[in-house]
């Protein structure tokens, strides 16, 4: 299984918010957001390793700028490294009012996806091979984001985690 | 403003996975399963602050068993703390196999809600009051989860997180 | 195939009312709210019986209070008596002002489904047992409601329908 | 005020079953097909008074032969009488498999829908005038169906339901 | 392979046009009302030829007059011509304003549908018989819509175009 | 008013083919992809006029290969000309299967926005600078495809479109 670079898995999408995607005061809400997020995601993971595979945990999201009806929703996904079975992917989100040319920071966020063989088992994927600095940066902290994971899932314990740990204890 | 009891908040949902909302596994979307847990969230934030709020963030999401097409989702939110203008909110899922009458966990997440004024500025919200034994745990990981959200979205230090820290050094 | 109690089939929904559910003067529309309303009587009756089931029937509606935008959908589903292949479900709906913590009624409602084998035929259910005082009105109504639903599908005649005739003529 | 045809408030609708419509067997959900025909009726009341609407209550429908996914659904709705601030619509609603050039009945119903002025207020509605044969077996029959959704709704003494007593009695 | 008569592929849809319909006017997006068209196209194609169809190609659209959220949307469609494996199919689009008794033209299009067999391969449709006067008006520009749309899929030369060409230069 | 780059309103998308999107062969509805093409469009026409506009035609579409269920549509849209108040947008459409990393050719079509003032009435937009190779190849045929539309419309008499009637007949 050959290695792939970052920018393979490099996904591009644009929506438009519609009166159904927003709250009462016409702002996109936050589950819509994330649906078309995860949609990205997947799409990334999939270019990556070009077999079916679902959302296996989504990182600490913060929301920053509301994102407004009839403004459009820019999102960017890549996947930052690939573990045994799970790839992590980064997702950034902009929102973009056409009207007075102005985008603005909405959200960055990291999605785990775990290939799925066709029995629904974990299967092998192509390692990832950063290129850019950016790609280099998001890949090398791809680990201390997944000790935090495992952690918060109760499947590592704080002091196993030593990436993590040094970050805290530094 | 009086302060109000965590079951005053409480929002059970049950929806039923449709073709629309699952993967080629048949398997319902993450994605999807995000714009249902944040609608719940949502109706549990208003249930305690009676004022309009917006997801401000969402906290570690980890998928443990994949809802199938066909079965039941069920949540359940309730508002664990409320902070001085946010309301921390948890959120359990669990899927419901109707035929085999067999139910299994599928996650258990935090989303952080802000109550706005109708000029969508922060706004005061009541203080919660936990009672049970369940509720009071939640309470008090709350702070704890805060650290964590605030670290994470670069809003403080590692250094000042006393309860976080304690949780890795300890 | 033993009996079941009314309360193992008991099912709660909230649902948030979007723009693309309401009508022109931002009343929630009485399709959309029947569509609703189907699915929960279905996770009603796939509690009871554990089997596949479709919609047969459903009675006299009556909306009495319209649903507002952004308004919660509060809908909970029981059901009310089993018949040889049949279930009679029980659905209240209340609307839910968030904003000024305001409850009111929108309808009650009766729906019949059918449970199906795996060729689409109709099945045995399970008996029901109604336990608390309500439901055991609704169970002992069931029987006169069944005589309406026949007789306005042409299947029984009004002469027969002695529970029904004794409420015009007594 | 002027009267008005039955014939100019007639409304046809086709759709198709797609893939989200249906429930696990393939056939069309009870409350997907009760949302489109409360659409066809609406238009039908629109035609007739020409001002907003709404459903105010749906008589018993009783779902004959189910619908499969991919067929056509053909729905049509007409006035059937015009009482003061109201209208009872009948419905019809037939499937269409188009590959082997068969159609069936899937049910008849009535809607009732009331007119509302600019303050949501009722408001009062143009006469009916029927021609057909079948229009005006329609208009004499709106009167018992109505005192029985009055009896239902618990707004009428079954001693005053002259009509529809003379029908359980005769 | 019997020919069957433009009347029997005849099909009418009433849609009301709701808030996610539109744009930031208030008016029906152009993609939404295309969405409707082609169901309305499909189903005309499957009602002449009784097998599954899919969509060729769309001729040029020219829309009219906005339709504007809350209005109805009324569409025609009626297969034009056969050809080989494909068929014409012409669609009508009004809007209607129930308020102001208001009909008016939003556009005229044609859709090609080619029929498919088991295989997904083109498959032979029994020939078409115009009626009336404008059938055959249609049955014959037929023929010129053909030889322009193979002209702009690259698939004829101007000059072969004989129909078209004497359109141009007579 | 300054001319604006066609690289600047330059808008990729990307979206997933859900079940409800497809047809009885599993493969995209042409309707479900027309109204993406016309929100990309949308977008496309927003980031050279910042103003609002709407699709006022749509050239002739002609569907080369059908996107799969669980397929990945790629649309890419770019304005091509500008007129007084009107914009051409080119778009390009191509499926791609993940899993065996094949990406192929749906379509290429041409959509016309108008640009509105605040009272809905035609506005002027910026010029636009054609730079590449492809963009200048489709400025100048925009010529032509206008004035296509025009006699196609019924605005334009045959032998007044001098472009087209030199295609015809070179």
């Amino acid at each position: 299984m050959d290695a792939r670079k970052a920018s393979e898995s490099f996904v591009v999408m644009n929506e438009l918010v519609l009166p159904n995607d927003t709250n009462t005061f016409g702002n996109l809400m936050g589950g819509r957001l994330m649906y078309w997020m995860d949609i990205a995601a997947g799409i990334a993971a999939g270019r990556h390793c070009n077999t079916p595979s679902m959302t296996a945990s989504v990182d600490n999201i913060s929301f920053k700028n509301p994102i407004k009806l009839g403004n459009v929703v820019h999102i960017e996904a890549k996947v930052c490294r690939a573990f045994n079975t799970s790839m992590e992917i980064n997702i950034k989100v902009w929102g973009e009012d056409l009207l007075h040319q102005y985008k603005y920071e909405s959200n960055e966020a990291f999605f785990t996806f775990v290939a799925l063989d066709p029995n629904g088992k974990p299967r092998k994927v192509p390692e990832l091979v950063p290129e850019t600095e950016e790609e280099k940066r998001l890949y090398d902290g791809a680990l201390r984001r997944r000790q935090l994971r495992l952690i918060l899932a109760g499947k590592m314990k704080p002091d196993d985690a030593s990436e993590l740990k040094a970050f805290f204890t530094k």
